[in-house]
């Protein structure tokens, strides 16, 4: 166990900078000069604390920003660690010594993106030129008027070019007024709880399901009833049933998440008619709708709406890339002054160069032939991708074929935990989720979730085929 | 009253139009034609529906739609009429006739600025074509790791330089570990009151204060506790004792928001003690801290804040305009890992694009730059305004010389309403908010509330007082 403190070097209590930063520095400075190395324990925060006369909170300060920012690692009894597999590298720019960056991009630092990373569309092949001069004008043209205030509510030409691009390719009839922009599915579902629903309500979701769904629900207190998906989709009655005062229930109709199979039209039905009869609220995560390979795009939930029951979420995370920060939702008509209201009070907002870039991207007409080059192209890579892996770990998986989204499920004919098995995987640079984390509940199927939008060869699968094997 | 509807032109049930968006454009077409004028009665919904054979809810539908888009207004036992002052324009884009606008920002259509306006910095003198250049070159910067999943924190290079930022400006030390970017403030406060306090608790908020924190607050079932103002800002004492439960107290010390007094050095270290004693969280709203100009800008309250218990939250809303939609928040270091958690499932995330042209035009100092013109700037103007207004104001108000914000205070001298003078001034195209409406409670002031910071002269401050005088 090595301490950075000692008399030669003691702490500086008149100096401006408080005492748990300097501990901070410390530790810092001497975790990335080597002196204290990866897996070597650090003093428990109460004996330092003792040690150099402090009150303890402001050790613990300090090692909770240590432990922010990954230097070091609480490992239980066993005490507090020098994070192993530390990428000691030189940081330049921190409070103490500003630096002043190279111009533009170069500020930022970013990790890099895995293969088979899910939720990624194909960033290879984005029109970045396009994009980039569409930018620039935007940038150039923002006058006085669109610096002001934006609306809670989002730039009328972006809910306009939205509105269209829903007709044309969702079937969804809605006019811009019913158009919301958000800064992403979390914030768009967080709107519609504040609202429609009351703390106590329940909601019916899907199992397996996509986990931020129910955390965000869970934490807005919002009560999470689990229903089982079967190939059809969302077992409706089993979830009416199961609940019969929900008052509201998710779905992701087009390619459910994370199985990929649709909700059939019997089932949508028997939705919407539920919906209607209790007045309850049915939330249509169209998450990816656009992508599906082997006919066309079913149209949303949405359009099937009479009643004015369904809350249509969509995104612009996968369709262009996710670090736009742009999604939309559309309400009923009846609904657009309650969510004006809450939009005011809870939305930040969007910023207007980022809607205005999106909207003149859709309506110069890229916006549709970028989904359809990528329709074209996802349907390639899913096919390479398959070929690629089940060639290379055909006795060791099955891959479940749907005919949309843009990640495939590798059922493990080997019985092993899915978990440990994508740890391994993230160690060695490959990307995977577990598909039983998507279950709440003790029954749970193992599978692993890839990808594939970033893959561009057969040969580049069965490459990351031939490292996953080995991993097995 | 007039009804759109005759037997020439009956509705198509066959359409693929929906029934009340048929309606909708039936009476749009008409407002906006002048069939039907302003002020003119329309059918009661259940009287139209009747005479249609349709649901109520169908034309229910199809009038939230028009009243949510202003073109009538309920004006509840007088019935429903088309909306007055009507500003009647062709609308060019809408989903059934989608046109292409013009390239670049033409496709944005915004409100003018209103003389006056308040939280609205010198939008005249913001740097564009500086803003531009950065603009373009972060957009053509932009690489695939940056179009991939951001950081729900915030981009590592923004973090550092708003770290960097807040040390020189208002005195923070904080690492950039602790900073995280949002939307804007709503979304700051709501990431807090979701971190730190739980449905029920209760918080202290200034008497008179800004209207959105406690409807944000009421609206997450935070219970709000009104404490008066006095000339040395938040009554501490008072407060206290009128909520000894309280969790937490938002107050804004460097100017007070609406009354720009500062909170006093005694009643920062009275608050400060009370929070670490009761363990509650003091959250800073410094909306505009950098706009002083008697003497220099007051350090933060965070600034103090020895135990941690402070929640700092800043915004480029008036330092650089408000429809950048970035703020942020310096939690202290023993709650970094809590904000991570439900950052991570609660914040939308700020478009990278954004955070990187701040993060530039900051370390490349123009952001410094901006901020000692704009300060200069805004005390000239804030003179400007004061002489202008009363020279011609003179014996009907009296204006509050406060050393700092971005607005003035004009009291009047005859008794009447500030909120009927309100209306009167926006609709001779005056901006102006009422004192009275940031009251919670039946004791309140009047006054009328100016923003300076886009008035060019004395000249143009005579002129415009000259048009509050006709409507005094």
């Amino acid at each position: 166990m090595t301490s950075p403190f000692n008399s030669q070097s003691p702490l500086d209590p008149t100096s401006t900078e408080p005492i748990y930063r300097q501990i901070y520095w410390r530790f810092r400075g001497a975790i990335t000069d080597g002196v204290l190395a990866p897996g070597e324990r650090i003093p428990a925060a109460r004996s330092l604390a003792k040690e150099l006369g402090l009150a303890r909170g402001t050790v613990d300060s300090a090692y909770s920003l240590l432990a922010a920012e990954g230097y070091i690692q609480p490992r239980g009894q066993a005490g507090t660690v020098v994070a192993a597999g530390l990428n000691v590298r030189p940081r330049q720019a921190h409070t103490d010594h500003p630096s002043t960056p190279a111009p533009g991009a170069s500020v930022r630092h970013k990790a890099a993106v895995l293969p088979f990373q899910m939720a990624l569309p194909a960033l290879d092949e984005f029109p970045r030129k396009i994009w980039a001069q569409i930018g620039a004008r935007c940038v150039r043209a923002t006058g006085v008027a669109d610096m002001a205030n934006p609306s809670a509510q989002g730039l009328e030409s972006l809910r306009n070019a939205i509105a269209s691009y829903l007709q044309l390719a969702r079937g969804i009839n809605c006019l811009p007024s019913q158009v919301f922009v958000t800064s992403g599915y979390r914030n768009t579902l967080t709107l519609i709880v504040h609202a429609l629903l009351q703390a106590g309500d329940r909601a019916l979701v899907e199992n397996p399901g996509y986990p931020p769904t129910r955390q965000l629900l869970e934490y807005l207190q919002i009560g999470v009833q689990p229903v089982d998906v079967d190939q059809d989709g969302l077992q409706v009655t089993q979830g009416i049933d199961q609940c019969p005062t929900a008052r509201a229930v998710v779905v992701t109709p087009a390619h459910q998440s994370p199985l990929c199979v649709s909700l059939s039209l019997p089932r949508r039905l028997q939705l919407l008619e539920w919906a209607a009869r209790e007045q309850a609220w049915i939330i249509e995560d169209d998450y990816d709708g656009e992508y599906r390979y082997v006919s066309r795009p079913l149209p949303a939930l949405k359009s099937l709406d009479r009643e004015g029951r369904v809350l249509y979420a969509g995104t612009f995370s996968k369709v262009l890339f996710p670090g736009i920060r742009i999604a939309y939702l559309v309400v009923p008509p009846s609904q657009v002054e309650r969510f004006q209201q809450v939009a005011r009070t809870f939305l930040g907002g969007v910023p207007e160069l980022t809607q205005a870039i999106v909207s003149t991207f859709v309506t110069e007409g890229h916006f549709a032939r970028h989904i359809q080059r990528m329709r074209k192209l996802y349907g390639e890579r899913r096919v390479a991708a398959v070929n690629g892996l089940s060639k290379v770990l055909g006795e060791h998986i099955q891959i479940d074929a749907q005919p949309g989204g843009m990640h495939l499920i590798l059922r493990l004919t080997r019985a092993q935990s899915d978990r440990e098995l994508v740890e391994r995987l993230l160690n060695a640079g490959i990307y995977a989720e577990a598909l039983s984390e998507c279950y709440i509940g003790p029954e749970s199927q193992c599978g692993l979730m890839l990808g594939f939008a970033n893959i561009d060869s057969q040969a580049s699968a069965e490459r990351l085929g031939e490292r996953i094997v080995a991993l097995l």
